[in-house]
């Protein structure tokens, strides 16, 4: 099977996951700049979920480079990867209601957690699907990053237990782990390089 | 005419149909786990309608694989099967606010019957409109899975009306029958592959 | 400029358009057939509208196959279509919440009014667009039927102003109208057949 | 890497941004011409922010068709910019229900210094990206409409400091610059006509 409508529907859906989240930004009561940020930890909470999904669709791109075709496997490894990440505008909301309360951060490095799982199921998949093309297989031999960012996620969800304090350390954590991936992944570039040409 | 652009449109009207599912999960008020799954009829029919949206957006991909070109009639059968679709968040938000009432389910079970009487009929249309070329009308030439599904989805219809645990029951029927068609449609995979080559 | 963005960018936003209508279906509070039913006028101005979004993307469609390349001013003429018709949602919703009001009714036929002339102004801006290729020129001559379905929108304005029950007639005339365009134009199918293939 | 699926996503993200804008006005309560104005002030500001979606649509457009590939970098300077397209709808919102009052008028004005800051980035990241195509480098020399565009969303981020009568007087300059900039980038089209081709 052709990849072009697997990444058609992928960047819709991303599309949509990425600006509905704005719908649940609510409308400042007041007119002034004090009434806009009243509301900051719904404003901050959006700037974070809008780098996940970002970060999503980059490494999503990325991958889908490196891939001439997909199975019916791997077309369900992606819509089990957009359901996580369709959870994100809903858990996005209830982290900035709260005000970063602890379980709501735990749910949400939870939800994380399960789109890295996810999305390396997805990639195992696209391996599978297309075994003549190597090329996704050799760029994401090794791993450490997922294995440390898995790692720190899992630290995110137990953090909040322990109180209000280290609910705001995971909620920084989350944000820096995201940030450490803003760099999309270079082996696949290197790959690609090494191949003369992307798969598409 | 050809079929890129009813592809496109497809893809955008299930992608936002799958993603809108979400603006009806309403945000926990509380900040504790209990709350997050006290609305757990809306979560779990929040899930079910992924499933089914992600089987026909499935479904239609392979269906198009097969396909060359489109008529004006595919192109309303194409509408009339989004239309049916597009019901879908709809009733899915009331079957979860109603938590699994017979009514609700009744209909929700009536709504996917149209949209496999709405797939069919697109599935025929799309076989008439291009006459030269016979890798759809192949096959799908059967089609007792699609009958049995059809009973049971009219089973589901009827349950509920012998009270509130036969509409339990009709629920996981429909669960049921969603995750039997998860495998896409082997026939259409195989015709392409026997046809050395897709649609595409 | 080539036309495949300006094609891209339209399906999205009326596949938007199309969907979204759908949020503003109230979930029914009760559990019952009636509950479901209770809303019907908002029901029925919601398959009116999911009508007319199809229509015009059926004929966005048909029109955009005779076209080669787009101008600056194509490109504002789509935007402009679009606007009007991104109002549909809007005053579907206030059409079905005042139960056929007459001036809900008048509003509603002013803006498909608007919607069939934003339509022919982008017409003629394809045709200036690209001179060299006089397809979609040939396809239009004539549109008597275009100004017989102007004529009975401004009917559809006017006659509520008798009264609601002309505004009822004034609703299944404007249901009319939209069923006589749905096999699309048949000028572009003859035109694009006698020249031997599409724009594409 | 290919620009494909960046305009893809693009397209997907600004269809939903222009369109959810519609979302934001509410349903008139009464039945009359008058109830539907009522609400002017939010039906302006949808007009107004239609129009600047619109712009950076065909902007990004004409700009991208300049452009045959895309860098990690260019990737993120896209999201940086519909990141703050995205505030866009909500700030909307916000101008309108405050009747146009000095806050949220100084905000929005703000936003779009952002949008304009946020493109001019992006270009330049595109023209890292692929030294060998220097179409867009040399279509964007001198760019002093920017630069006046850029002083006048300045006033009207100070204006409104001045009182209500210096806000309205704010939002119609906005409405002004908006307007100025109707026709795309000329520039473009006519390094693209004398390469002879666009970079498509």
């Amino acid at each position: 099977m052709n990849k072009g409508r697997t990444e058609a529907f992928s960047d819709g859906v991303l599309a949509i996951i990425i600006t509905i989240m704005v719908l649940e930004l609510v409308v400042p009561e007041g007119h002034e700049l004090a009434d806009l940020f009243n509301d900051w930890p719904k404003l901050l909470a959006y700037v974070v979920s809008f780098l996940y999904v970002g970060l999503y669709w980059n490494n999503h791109h990325h991958m889908f480079q490196a891939v001439k075709r997909v199975s019916g496997a791997a077309l369900w490894g992606n819509l089990h990867l957009l359901f996580w990440l369709s959870l994100l505008p809903w858990l996005t909301a209830w982290v900035g209601e709260s005000h970063f309360a602890p379980t709501p951060i735990s749910v949400y490095a939870f939800d994380l957690v399960m789109c890295g799982v996810a999305f390396t199921l997805l990639q195992r998949a696209l391996i599978r699907a297309d075994t003549s093309n190597t090329l996704l297989a050799r760029a994401v031999q090794g791993g450490t990053k997922e294995k440390v960012s898995t790692a720190l996620y899992i630290v995110a969800i137990l953090l909040p237990l322990l109180g209000q304090t280290a609910a705001y350390a995971a909620g920084i954590l989350l944000l820096g782990v995201g940030l450490s991936w803003v760099v999309p992944d270079p082996r696949i570039e290197r790959v690609l390089a090494e191949a003369g040409g992307s798969g598409e």
